[in-house]
């Protein structure tokens, strides 16, 4: 399932953050004016407590003197002095999705049409459950299916299993859309590039049934969080948050069909910050280059 | 400092919760068209899990036939059967307010300039604060300020000078504008409606240093509560929320200006509800007739 | 496609209007009361300007005196004296919808997909598109979709035909979910409950283009409004509206694409509301008791 | 009235725009590094559509080889070849505001009490008003008032005067803080760097009365815009809108309240993002570098 985005002329994109001094910005951006790129988006950001510089520059390939498969070395060799993490990526070298699911078809329905009208430059190369319940889902869009449900005993074979496929199907990115299982430290150590829907605003309600809690609670607005998977449940890195206003006439089957509103467009942008490469984490923090 | 608000011709409000039974609705407005009232505002909520039946009337008084001393003894003859608590106000008898305040100027200055505005339809009869800083806005808008500095010894003593005060001055309504003390459980058994700004979205980060506290822990929206006080610190029936977005770009020093604006305007809210009769308290949560 | 919502036990809904006087609330609630009904929500709002009194009730059907059949004449005999203007509902009463499409799909697959979940009350009956692109869609749902082609010159003829397929189909509700074409004022006259979702807004930008448009004056938060259709285009009483902030960045087709996540959720609340018989229609201002 | 903010170290801040080509980013970047500039802020965006390219660099004068005044005539000598339009900015080199009103208070009282708090880096120097309504505030901050009232036939007069002020203050931003009338053409071209408030979402409601309109459109959600002032009233570039919900039970003037929170907080953020150098026009458009 390929994306109709592929139209506009293919871009690298650099991200690195690095220990901040003087100079990083004429350096990394001269490393592509001299080898002739056009930067058509340039942004950065100074923590200044945590001393740390961060950027994110874009160019359009076309005229770029450097074939491909140089830029990454030649980078190198600027970045290394630098002490400086970065990744590169090319725009039309679409990322390879899996969807994991359990048995709300909310967001799976969200993304995989997102997908099809091109606002993800993705391919969902697969979905997994715990539950068969989506399958059709899946049928529809023509997407392979991997039912694998778990129990307390099955759990440690199942994420071998899921660990396969993901590999198999060379992964990059698995989305938890709305997967009610909590992934093992081990999982996420193995495979550490997860995104979550938090159906709350993090850090309030953390863990299970944040709605009913909500409720009990008496918030008058509730949220949902598009956040990292750490090892810590409910802690890792936040990409992006969203809320809406309840009030007394909210029921906890309200608060949830709001929710669930929340949680379709927060997840979708997440995904999409992340596969267009504009989140780099630091600590337990996101710097978000929208 | 009297409100210029009093053109509009008076009402009566009567707020109400009783045991949910058939006929409540057409009871009670029964009793106020039988004595010519005209109701200017009905609003009702039927919380089924609790059983409870919560409603709002409000109706004018001209042109109604009980005279105003009369009309809690009449209505009392309904509610009783019903086991109805309730309680009947008059538009325009204004309560009386004190404001609370530490060292930051922006709540009081935005209530007081309300209050002269006409938006806050009560008299702010007293300023206290555990610190002198403010006394000069007090002498602008011709309020009396009582500077009671606390420590951990004299605490004890200064509740008792301020529940002194409050029964001096006959309050109604104590404000926390960003009063940073703790209110002992005694006080607040003694002077139970005490309306506070929690500078977060509660139930996150409550407690100290809710800023700080949203900065490390990276989240995308910070916000501010206005609720009632109860001797559990930052636990009280929550009266209105309110949110802005942040960016990594966001310094504590920029939550905290976010933070003011936010608080200012969701404080100001909740003393507006409270004050024109549209809160009811049941267990934990608020019903809020807007 | 029938709801799964109905396991709720039925209610009966009373919208209505009148001049105002004293003694309505009383005079209508004592209908239900007399003759058993439980209210389980009760609204009303007073517009002084206008004089014009308007109400919700709903009650629960479950021990109610009077047969269905006879509520309406026996409310009738309530109604005529007050001049008033009311409607009658049964909630396990389902409507039937005809969703009303050109080319896009997110709309349609949005209310396709909340159909299913059980947010909406409603049979969808029958799509009607001037294109045949979205047949598929209607497909995988189980929909009949009738392809209507579109031209200056066929234009009249094809309304009768979609008049012909609302009276065949039953149908109580034409949802335009981005149908782009406007419809004649003939055509209003004959079938007037139709719901719009205009892609700004309102009145902001109406008429064609307003992503565009809106991109062209720089403005920082784009919408969209959900109304009910008259015979002015993009004149008609405003049911829901709602917003999202743009910057410099977005170009027009980020517009768009912002945009349509508005629009998805915007229509749904508005027609999830009309559904629910909580708007009330007076000149060209709504009531809505959310 | 100074401000105090200026504890942290002083920055230069250059904004500039050029007709789009490569290597910009590096240029500009080298020509702070090679100067010795540590860089702490810098953004950038590029108009694909207009070929133009605009950026924001923000540095640290401490360590900078350049002396301040040799900075203009050093970048000069870059900016000639590329076409650019630019300025440079001394972050300790308050600007002068005249705020202008006629007889509404709130976001005068506002913006006081904002740069008394340190969040406007900006000296007020004068307050301008064609009624005499406002002068106590002036007083209570000890800021000079002039009275300057209108009629047809002095308003030509009255201006010259205005400039004439504006003139002796040596002013560098003029702040509409709800001034009610319409300032010339004439005027606007002699000084063209004013920020006005509308009380509309514009362009919805452009003119008179917006609260009145809005009203008896019904919409559901207004707002509020801060934009520089051109010659054509209401259409200049729009820095910054926020809007807020309302409901059927607003009348006009639970409208105008609820719009003043919006005002005050809107022209407060335009103000500080003018006085930060954050804001590029082009066209009709701004680019807030935020």
């Amino acid at each position: 399932m390929s994306s109709p985005l592929s139209s506009s002329p293919p871009t690298a994109t650099l991200l690195i953050s690095c220990p901040d001094q003087k100079g990083l910005v004429a350096k990394i951006a001269s490393f592509i004016y001299s080898n002739g790129g056009n930067i058509i988006h340039a942004d950065q950001h100074t923590d200044l407590l945590a001393g740390l510089f961060l950027t994110r520059l874009e160019w359009q390939l076309t005229g770029f003197n450097l074939p491909r498969e140089l830029i990454a070395p030649a980078f190198n060799a600027i970045a290394q002095p630098l002490q400086a993490n970065w990744r590169l990526h090319f725009s039309d070298d679409l990322p390879r999705i899996a969807i994991w699911v359990s048995r709300q078809d909310h967001c799976l329905y969200d993304l995989l049409w997102r997908q099809q009208a091109g606002e993800l430059a993705a391919e969902v190369a697969l979905i997994i459950s715990n539950h068969d319940r989506l399958a059709p889902i899946a049928e529809q869009f023509g997407i392979a299916y991997h039912h694998l449900p778990i129990t307390p005993e099955t759990k440690a074979a199942q994420e071998s299993q899921q660990l396969e496929l993901l590999r198999a199907h060379r992964i990059d990115l698995v989305v938890l859309a709305k997967y009610m299982q909590v992934l093992s430290a081990e999982f996420v150590s193995q495979f550490p590039t997860v995104i979550n829907i938090h159906h709350s605003f993090l850090p309030a309600f953390a863990g299970a049934n944040p709605y009913q809690r909500a409720y009990e609670r008496g918030v008058k607005i509730i949220g949902a969080t598009g956040h990292y998977v750490t090892q810590d449940l409910d802690e890792g890195p936040i990409i992006e948050q969203d809320v809406v206003r309840v009030s007394h006439r909210d029921q906890v089957e309200d608060l949830i069909r709001k929710g669930k509103d929340l949680e379709r467009v927060v997840l979708a942008r997440a995904v999409r910050l992340h596969l267009q490469n504009r989140v780099l984490v630091y600590g337990n923090r996101t710097v978000v280059f929208a």
